[in-house]
C-alpha cells in the first residue's frame, strides 16, 4: 500500500476498488529543490500529498518575504485560500528540498467526493485539520515574540532543524539570522 | 419549512424523513440581548443557527476587547477553534440584541453527519466557509487600516449599520468611537 493511501485510511475506510479509484484521480509530481508548487499571483490548481521532501509556505507582508510553515513528508500541501474559491494565491509554496508528491485537481477531488463512500467524510476532516492548524499560525504569525516562535519551531518540528537552513528558520520566526543565533545561545545557556 | 432548513438545503438536499431527524438534532436557545453563547475560557458546546436576532464575537487582545464581527439571523455561529477540538474558547460570543436560534451538540452533529445521507458534504461545505471567512476576518483584523475596516464593514454588513450600536462598530474597526466619527464624516467629504 502506497503512503498516499495509508494517510488516507488513517482518517476513512477504503475499498480495494476505491484504494485503485483513488490512485487513479492523483498523478505524481516532482519538484527539483527551489521549484513552486504555487507561486504568488498564480492559483493554485491542486492539492498535494507530499512522499518525500519538504516545502516552505512564504508571503510577501509589507516587502519582506516571511516564511510561514513548512510540510514535509506525509502531509498535504495546498493553499485553500486560492484553491477552494479558484484565486489568485496570496501565498508561494516552494520545495526547499527535491519533493515528490501525488497531487489532485479541483475537479477530480470533486469525483473522490462523489465516488468514494466516505469520500466527504474525508473532505470534512482533512478541511477541519487545516482550519484549526491554519488559524493558530496565522495568530502566532501575529502575536507570538521570536523567540517563542522558535520555540514553537523546534517542538512543532524537533527533527526538521537540521533539514532547514538556518535563514528559512529565521524567516519563519520573522527576525534576522544574526538574531536567531542570539536566541539559540540563551536558549542553550538557560538550560 | 423552517429556516434552518432552508439553509440546509441550500447546500445539500434533504427527504422528508431527513428534514424530521434535523429538527430533532437541534434544540431552540434564546438568549437575551447582553447574554453569552460562550464566554472566553468556558467550551464552546454548540454550533448555533440564528432566526432572529445579531451576536458579535470578541476577544482579549493585550488587554484590549476588540469586536472580530458580527452574526445575524440566517447564519450560523460557533467558535470551531473550541468546538471542534473541545478546548476552552479564545473567544466570546455575546448576543447584542434579543436572539433566538437552534443550537446542536458535537454528539448529535456527529450523528447528523452519520444519519443524513449527505451529512459529511453539509459539513464539508459548511467548514470550508467558515475557514475561508475566518481567515480573511483574522488576516483583515491585523492587517487593514481602520478606513478600510470601515469600508469593509459597510460592504458586509450594509443594513447593520443602523443596527448596531456606534461603540461596537469602532470596537470592530480598531478605533475609538469618537475617530470612527472622523473617518465618517471623510466618507461622506470624498464622495
Amino acid at each position: 500500500m502506497n503512503q498516499l493511501i495509508t494517510a488516507i485510511k488513517s482518517l476513512i475506510t477504503l475499498t480495494r476498488e476505491e484504494e485503485s479509484v483513488v490512485n487513479g484521480l492523483f498523478k505524481p509530481l516532482e519538484l527539483k529543490s527551489g521549484n513552486y508548487f504555487v507561486e504568488e499571483g498564480e492559483l493554485c490548481r491542486y492539492v498535494g500529498f507530499i512522499e518525500s521532501g519538504l516545502v516552505r509556505y512564504h508571503m510577501n507582508d509589507d516587502g519582506n518575504q516571511k516564511t510561514l510553515y513548512f510540510s514535509r513528508e506525509g502531509e498535504f500541501v495546498c493553499n485553500y485560500q486560492s484553491f477552494l474559491p479558484k484565486v489568485p494565491s496570496n501565498t508561494s509554496i516552494q520545495a526547499i528540498e527535491d519533493t515528490r508528491m501525488q497531487v489532485i485537481t479541483y475537479d477530480n477531488l470533486q469525483r473522490l467526493y462523489k465516488t468514494v463512500r466516505e469520500g466527504e467524510k474525508l473532505g470534512r476532516l482533512a478541511i477541519e485539520g487545516v482550519f484549526l492548524s491554519s488559524l493558530q499560525q496565522l495568530k502566532s504569525f501575529y502575536r507570538d515574540s521570536p523567540a517563542e516562535r522558535y520555540q514553537q519551531f523546534l517542538s512543532a518540528y524537533p527533527e526538521l532543524a537540521q533539514r532547514i537552513p538556518q535563514y528559512h528558520i529565521a524567516s519563519y520566526v520573522g527576525i534576522k539570522p544574526q538574531s536567531l543565533s542570539r536566541i539559540r545561545k540563551k536558549l542553550v545557556a538557560g538550560k
